[in-house]
């Protein structure tokens, strides 16, 4: 694996690779990497000849007052998990390198991009998209890997693809979880022992709303109360931010369930956000 | 020369050039195809082994009210024209296939595209970077060509490339003329003999405002007066839109001439406005 802090870099790594036939990988990411950016790394390595895994922490998705300053990075770490997990290219650029002085330049997926986290966070999205078209024109990747997680990441990166006509190939995979069931975070290094189990509430309150569906539960609402009673009876540091149920193609709102639906959950466990989510085929 | 109106055609010629290594230029236009465009398409053909001529009359570029639906067409003649001056492909698709339904993905290029022309047009140079996006990634270009007329798009499009890292160049190709001085435009079709021989007061103007800085005038307000003067008492036609004098790189309006200024004026002939420009080194 080889380590590159610069486009031009970059750039030219990226040529060799094409003049080599080799298809190409790309990760992105934002660093402080665990067991779910390693799965995506492992499943990009086997299908391309070129992983290119980038590690920004991107200050146009971060609003002011949010936590970019304070996000962990642990780049010594990051070489070790991206180079075990089968990286070929590790980009690690400053900030100056992917917004030079007089950068811009906005994209913008909306619609999709403004429900849900898009409500609260209303540039976060624009911050994403316009991040990864660079990082798709610099990498010119056949194939970018996201993690289910940020369920509603991928599905506004797949508008912009679609909509934009870019050559990459979004690859949606599964959400991988401590074996307590809690989605592997970046943010999970803020919890306290307690807070790490009460953060399990979120992975079973789904769970709960799996169960609910199945039995034939079709009124979104009681769905989402009984996920808000369990939530608060269980967890006491616990606080919902959202629960929602939504369409999983459009993330419009339903009411009545009659069609597969995604639930994302967000709570806070004490001062740390945790998402997570299930999508129920019906 | 082949022509295709779907973007699964034209991704799979583009593929096959991709495959034989040849390099693609790209000459966006709305049609209505004159010897400016030709002059481009003569050059990306000397340039690259496929030369992709896109003939789309871009809506997203109008405001309502502006001259979408009333825009010149004659695709038969544009065939003739692209082929003659050496295209390859000539990529004519309905709006539809650009803009399917749910199609909600839009580029910014902030700034350079708020000034001058942006300013009475706040949409349009949106649409003019969210469709070229679309088309660097569809016809994956390693040059696109653009006339210096449109000089504040081509500044645009170079922030945007430049910005998100677009692995195309952008060729910048000087304005193209009748003998009479005017400079070549789809719109020119719509000018009457009188007003065709008025026109003419755009490139004089222009001239005027040359010979006056090379003779040492340094105040654009000056430069301004004397070029309202000038085409006022000789076109009866004529209605100044704008006239501006600004910094060749940034296009940030100046008042005192220090280094190389662009002069952009924007003029109706009766109801047809028409733009032409003029850079002078200092």
């Amino acid at each position: 694996m080889i380590t590159i802090m610069t486009v031009s870099e970059l750039t030219k790594a990226v040529k060799d690779a094409k003049n080599k036939n080799l298809t190409i990988g790309l990760v992105p990411t934002m660093g402080y990497l665990h067991e779910g950016h390693a799965s995506l790394i492992r499943q990009s390595a086997v299908d391309n000849g070129l992983t290119v895994v980038s590690c920004f922490v991107n200050p146009t998705q971060f609003a002011p007052g949010e936590d970019f300053e304070s996000y962990p990075r642990d780049f010594t770490r990051d070489r070790k998990v991206a180079e075990k997990a089968g990286a070929t290219v590790l980009f690690a650029p400053d900030v100056s390198e992917m917004y030079p002085e007089n950068y811009n330049t906005f994209v913008l997926a909306c619609g999709v991009s403004e429900v849900l986290e898009g409500l609260a966070r209303p540039t976060h999205f624009r911050g994403v998209t316009t991040v990864l078209a660079k990082l798709f024109n610099l990498s010119r990747a056949d194939r970018a890997y996201f993690g289910q997680k940020d369920a509603q990441q991928v599905s506004v990166v797949e508008q912009m693809v679609r909509d934009l006509n870019f050559n990459t190939a979004i690859i949606r995979m599964p959400i991988v979880r401590e074996d307590s069931g809690l989605a592997k975070s970046s943010r999970n290094q803020y919890l306290s022992d307690t807070e790490l189990q009460e953060a399990t509430v979120l992975k079973k309150s789904l769970d709960l709303a799996h169960d609910l569906i199945r039995s034939g539960e079709i009124a979104a609402g009681k769905i989402k109360a009984a996920m808000t009673e369990f939530i608060t009876q269980t967890a006491e540091n616990a606080r919902i931010d959202r629960i929602d149920i939504v369409d999983n193609t459009t993330l419009a709102d339903v009411e009545t369930i009659t069609s597969t639906v995604l639930i994302p959950v967000a709570v806070y466990i004490g001062k740390t956000r945790l998402i997570d989510n299930i999508v129920v085929p019906v």
